[in-house]
């Protein structure tokens, strides 16, 4: 194995490599428009410190987990020598000190791409979408690169699959406050900036009188960049995570030193990322225009990584069944974000139908946009249980242990492109800021035709890569629950605790493990509530902020040269209000789950997870896709449909978009980490709960 | 147990007879205002069309059903011999009947007792709620006394529990429909006519100028009464048969000819029938008003049954372990109404924050209510977790096999005092149409503050009831889980497949029960968005409709004497559009769950239903508290609240309620109608999914 660790921390250091190569070729762009550079200079200086106080809140937050971890982690350190818990604490901070700094480098380039692309477009769209596109890829770079370079040192240092639980659970806290918290920074401003300037006064949006409209445009980067980048380094690391642990198992099992099946999960995700830097290298824009572009980029990626791991189990003589599992994941996840495109593009009938319902009111925009959300739903999830079934079946005849890596290994393979995907993702609000820059900026109307365009895409391609990450998070965390009886096992063995405690799963039948996971089935939604509720009295602190600045600052509404707004009271609210909002949520989540494992012991846990994971899943896309889909239905509507601008049916339909934002930017992804979250919890405190609890 | 079948047919008896009287004393009210007279006999014949033409397309339904029941169960009639199936096929259809029956009865009186209720309001607040009360009375007593009845009949004649399991299913099959197409009739009609009389063109509510005014009064019952009737003779017959099915699994595996457990569960179902007949009897008005009395009702009603069966227990030699189950069971239920009533009430916390929220826009009226609705599933779904888990352990020392009994039996004492609850529930519907009564009738201010007052008493009561119901439902699904469990084995002794193919239960960590549970998980979300979908396109439908009526008949608008708008158009369209779109949503679940079952067999059954019972519950609670916040919310902001009536605030607080309205009345409630009736689908074709499935 030792061999493809050191394979994997060179590939690592290659897209390290790359990532600066393309962050400076990003900043050789020439840009000149002094305006632009003040103003990008705000976002920038906003963003920054935003991450800043966030980041020195969840390092207070970080170190009373990590103490905790050192005392309790796997075991009371008064029972088990100080070795394995200082291990676990460490790769804890690791994982979140690696999460931490993957999110900056993706922050700052973000902040410089955004300019160079709003200048660029004054070229042409081409050179704008390269600019954009590539400084999205260097997030996408930094973050593969650190998952692979993190786990592989994880393993190449301590060699314990546990430990790289801690790993893991150090990216998905991080991940779990960055993106509640970025979500609940960016909907705020978002939404405020909205209310008060388009609907109320109806100045255009990113007006440079809207005292929201640089906290609008930090909250981009914070929330989309930083936010998102947090999410899938969280969903990568712990993908693998899940997929090493069960194969440790198996390579234990096998006996002697054969690790045969971890070297299989370092190959496979080592392919993935140099797929991904080749994706990102090939990426063009042609004459079909940005979108075709993303999704070009993303279908050579795919067929690159298949192409490198068929030869590669070749070469080493893995499994083929394995492979087979692995691009089962990948086909699902393209597919499945295929139909996510679906309910959400404005070509295709439920944006127009509920464009349409909008000409009736309001109430009917949010009617039918639930409706087509929550039916939206139904291909992900069919698609999700079709794939963890085919690739379980397909490694059976390996043997039952190796079927549950089978669907772990999917897991691998779905998120295998995840470099591309964060390359697309990123892409989005880097091209929504340069909207905003070339607006501020007097660029004129062919430039902010360009910027639309590219803008436009972005949407459209930000449907696609959510539904891939909630189908990622999916398999993912079913392995993870696999991980979870693996713990559970072996830390009955050492334990001593005898045979009868060893378990097989979990039975719905047993009414512990179904009152965890009525318990378990709740959480998403409460959750969820929690953050939605945050950005809604966030969003009315700042609304009153605004409305200050209006009524005071003499000048301000009628546009007098030299009258600026106070940008940064905006941007100070919405950092306070997030980092307030976000910490009830993230504790809430960890607390209920640490008090169902004292009170009804591993069996209600693993209801607990399950219950989790179904109405977790079912609510993440119903609320991405919902959200998706009231943001198109409104640009639907603006670009003369059902009436045009000024109609009744836009004034509802921006009341869709309203309460689509937090659902598709706050909650709904924030529910993937949620996920994630509670499963590695669950495996960490695996022995507690086996020792220490209520019911068994 | 045949004396104990004897006293639960006589005890129905006593309950016609009740019903009987009840019935009597409404009509013998005295009432003579013309104007009332004819605007009761419209609502009354509307609503006899409408369930005429439901209930005809609904028998061609269920014969079709019927005639593929006799076909192929419990076994193809060709491996079988004709008498189990055809017993099967006409339990199936006397369980459609009764719930028709019971529906109709329930229905008529109700269009009496709004009458009645109306001109006693003239006489002073009591006497109109004794007419209100003792009309929903009747309803009450005809379902409980149709279930025990049924139920018994079908006992007494064939001895079988599987076949009880097939009225169970006419019984669900046909509340379906009826839930489902109540729903939409009445929403079609309550939205419609908000939306042009008091939104367009701001005439007050219940004005005879709209003509939707007659069909909306007239969706009250259709859906309110008819359609609510139907869904809880629907969970009442289901908690029973799943008692049932494992009683006489216990009383077989015993031996002999004791049949102890099947004697208590009608023991109990019979307690209860008579303790919610002394609490109707003892309910009067006090001082205290309409809502406490109500509610008063319920809490005699509880005490009086939990003495009655502690006598019975004492009496007869039963268990007292299985007595307690049956009690916590009634007090969880109790404590959920409780629970849900502060999520709606318009003296706590959520309806004032939603209403203040709603100052900022409609968009923060459905965001806040979405919030509060999905945490208010929480203490509901905690409680039901509890709830089972606390009655299985209580059980346990009886064996494993009472334990799960005992989950069965506290799902009856839940459902126990059911009478009452629909009482409560059918009194609601009926002063909104005495309110309406009233308005059309000019019977004058001070006669519609009491109606109002009445009115209020039933949208508060209805929460209650409504968590009751969804918990009720919840706790009878596990159970039925668990006959499902008996069902399986019972086949496969049966069938001659070998001790290996014995289920003990389905465990999460096979991919085949995770497949069913995703795809599970996904259908009440889908169930209900067509369902909301729906009442959408057809309040489209009646909009146009009313805009026709308002533009081509003349004089109608400014309300000159004598020019009657066209009700019967309306409640044609209302009535067209229900049937027509109920049937998708039907047919979807009912396919589902055959695919589910023909693909992956029992095991991914039990998956299945284990998803669609976790997130049926949830968005049950969720839609149905959402939906209560909103409208209580409006009438706080129309009080006088955060602006009061006319203020954006109340127009962004009829936007939610507008969203509300198909979330408390059409979707939440048909969900617990849907997963019961999957759950009696599986069982019924428990043997088909053994003996022909794909994957095993």
């Amino acid at each position: 194995m030792s061999l493809f660790i050191r394979i994997s921390i060179a590939v690592s250091m290659l897209a390290f490599a790359f990532a600066w190569w393309l962050n400076n070729w990003v900043k050789k762009i020439p840009s000149s428009n002094k305006r632009i550079a003040q103003v990008g200079g705000w976002i920038r200086e906003g963003a920054t410190t935003f991450l800043r106080r966030e980041y020195s809140v969840l390092a207070k937050f970080a170190g009373v987990i990590a103490v905790i971890i050192f005392l309790f982690l796997p075991k009371p350190v008064w029972n088990n020598g100080i070795t394995q818990n200082l291990h676990m604490a460490l790769a804890y901070i690791a994982g979140t000190v690696f999460s931490a700094v993957a999110g900056v480098i993706g922050m700052r380039v973000a902040t410089i791409a955004n300019v160079k692309s709003a200048e660029a477009a004054t070229k042409g769209i081409k050179p704008s979408f390269m600019a954009a596109f590539r400084g999205g890829a260097v997030m996408g770079m930094a973050v593969v690169g650190a998952t692979l370079l993190g786990v592989s040192l994880v393993m190449q240092i301590t060699g314990e699959t546990s430990t790289l639980l801690g790993f893991s659970f150090g990216a998905s806290s991080l991940a779990l406050f960055a993106k509640a918290g970025g979500g609940i920074f960016t909907k705020t401003a978002d939404i405020s900036a909205d209310l008060v300037g388009k609907v109320e006064m109806g100045i255009p949006e990113d007006d440079p009188r809207n005292p929201a409209v640089i906290a609008d445009n930090v909250g981009d980067n914070v929330g989309d960049v930083a936010g998102m980048g947090a999410d899938l380094f969280d969903s990568n690391v712990a993908s693998m995570s899940a997929a090493l642990v069960i194969a440790a198992t198996l390579d234990a099992a096998a006996g002697g030193t054969d690790t045969i099946n971890q070297a299989v999960v370092f190959c496979y995700a080592a392919a993935g990322l140099l797929a991904s830097i080749i994706g990102v290298m090939l990426a063009r824009m042609g004459k079909k225009g940005p979108t075709a572009a993303l999704n070009n980029s993303t279908y050579v990626t795919t067929l690159v990584y298949a192409a490198l791991t068929a030869a590669a189990t070749h070469a080493f003589g893995f499994s083929w069944r394995i492979w087979c599992a692995c691009v089962i994941g990948l086909a699902v996840g393209v597919i499945i974000g295929i139909a996510s495109d679906y309910f959400t593009d404005d070509t295709k009938p439920p944006v127009h139908k509920v464009a349409k319902a909008s000409a009736a009111g309001p109430a009917f925009t949010i009617l039918s946009g639930i409706s087509y959300g929550f039916i939206s739903a139904l291909p992900a999830l069919v698609g999700i249980a079709a794939a963890s079934l085919a690739a379980y079946n397909i490694c059976l005849p390996l043997g039952k242990e190796y079927a549950m890596f089978g669907i772990a290994m999917a897991a691998v393979g779905m998120l295998s492109i995840v470099g591309m995907i964060i390359s697309n993702d990123a892409y989005g609000p880097i091209v929504d800021n340069a909207r905003g820059l070339a607006e501020m900026g007097n660029l004129g109307d062919d430039v902010l035709e360009i910027t639309d365009q590219l803008d436009s895409a972005g949407n459209t391609v930000k449907a696609v890569t959510k539904g891939f990450a909630v189908a990622a998070a999916g398999l993912t965390v079913i392995a993870l629950l696999g991980a979870f009886v693996s713990e559970v096992n072996e830390k009955v063995v050492e334990l001593g605790l005898g045979v009868e405690r060893l378990i097989s799963g979990f039975n719905i039948m047993d009414p512990t493990v179904f009152f965890g996971m009525l318990i378990g089935a709740a959480v998403p939604a409460v959750f969820s509530a929690m953050l939605i509720l945050g950005v809604d009295k966030n969003a009315q602190r700042m609304v009153s902020e605004i409305h200050r600045q209006f009524r005071e600052i003499k000048g301000l509404k009628e546009g007098k040269a030299g009258v600026v707004p106070e940008y940064g009271k905006c941007i100070e609210i919405a950092t306070n209000g997030a980092i307030k909002e976000l910490i009830p949520a993230g504790l809430f989540t960890i607390l209920i789950t640490l008090a169902v494992g004292f009170i009804g012991g591993v069996q209600a846990i693993g209801g607990f997870l399950a219950g989790n994971i179904v109405t977790g899943l079912l609510l993440a896309l119903f609320m991405s896709n919902s959200g998706g889909l009231w943001d198109n239905a409104k640009k639907y509507v603006e670009a003369g449909h059902e009436g045009g601008k000024g109609s009744p049916a836009h004034k509802a339909a921006v009341v869709g978009d309203t309460v689509g934002d937090p659902f598709k930017d706050t909650a709904g992804p924030s529910i993937n980490t949620q996920i994630t979250v509670v499963s590695l919890i669950s495996s960490l405190a695996a022995t507690l709960f086996l020792t220490t609890s209520l019911f068994r």
